[in-house]
């Protein structure tokens, strides 16, 4: 048994979404008592940290429901199921930014939040951008605005909350330390 | 209106939970038409990063039922209602590791994943620590064990992914960007 591992003795399945899952698992935790976790599956996510040859970073402005606000964040989608982390990440570049990419780096991939959720985002990298001729159309619900920014603007727009969750804060860090100017 | 805004037209609660609560919200997207969001709603959390005075980072071991496995990262927990993060953070700190601190530092705060959750985590940094004399009790269904790393050993432990969560991939970036040997 692995350490500290909590026995499933009973699964409650609330939800089903077009997005997540919600379970409530019964669990027999290590001290031989019962407890409840609350357990929302998702597909997983890819983000893609993309620099152009000036030096400018990509981001994509959009409205999240779940903030009540918008937020400008690296490009990133959600798997589709059965799909390829690297297509996925191709995919959403091309249909959120118009820019692809033949050379995206797969830099890391970590749980969004452990103590709930596995949603297991896949961090890309590429400064090997090229131009589509032609716009991607994108999913039918989703509205974003393409910015450019270089690591200061961003950094400063950080400071003031515009750029507000994990993956693009993780993102500022990375090219800070690989000395992005 | 602001940029892009979707107006709720209708919620629907699925779930109120210990943790999170689970709502699907109609909306009306900016071209007119309908779709659904599927929202969770989350009290918010706090993460702290401890560097002891011999340079080692303070990572704790505990099992992830959403994830299936055991996890090392760094100290964390979820906001009571109305308690202060910085007080959060003190006590987390202390339940966990049985060290405590006066002097924690904000240095971020980020949505964990802004597609479908509102759960915002504030990252607090400090290498001014002091070992309790008593261990304080954390929560009855907790099981967590203590690790003391130096930041080689953690970046080659996230790279066999035991080290796997955003948080703790953020931490480690801010302590190679902050110097930390």
């Amino acid at each position: 048994m692995r350490k500290f591992e909590e026995v499933t003795t009973h699964t409650e399945e609330i939800f089903k979404g077009k997005i997540i899952d919600l379970n409530v698992d019964t669990v027999t935790l290590p001290d031989g008592n019962t407890s409840k976790r609350e357990l929302i599956k998702h597909p997983g996510a890819v983000a893609v940290i993309a620099v152009k040859e000036d030096g400018k970073i990509i981001f994509v402005e959009q409205y999240r429901k779940a903030l009540g606000k918008s937020t400008l964040e690296i490009p990133a989608g959600k798997l589709e199921k059965g799909e390829e982390p690297l297509i996925t990440a191709r995919r959403e570049l091309e249909e959120e930014t118009g820019y692809t990419s033949d050379n995206l780096e797969l830099i890391n991939s970590f749980y969004t939040s452990p103590g709930f959720a596995d949603e297991l985002v896949h961090i890309y990298f590429t400064d090997d951008l090229r131009k589509l001729e032609e716009n991607v159309e994108g999913d039918e619900d989703e509205f974003v605005e393409l910015a450019e920014l270089d690591i200061e603007e961003a950094v400063q727009l950080e400071k003031e909350q515009r750029i507000h969750d994990a993956k693009t804060s993780y993102a500022l860090l990375y090219l800070k330390l690989r000395g992005i100017k």
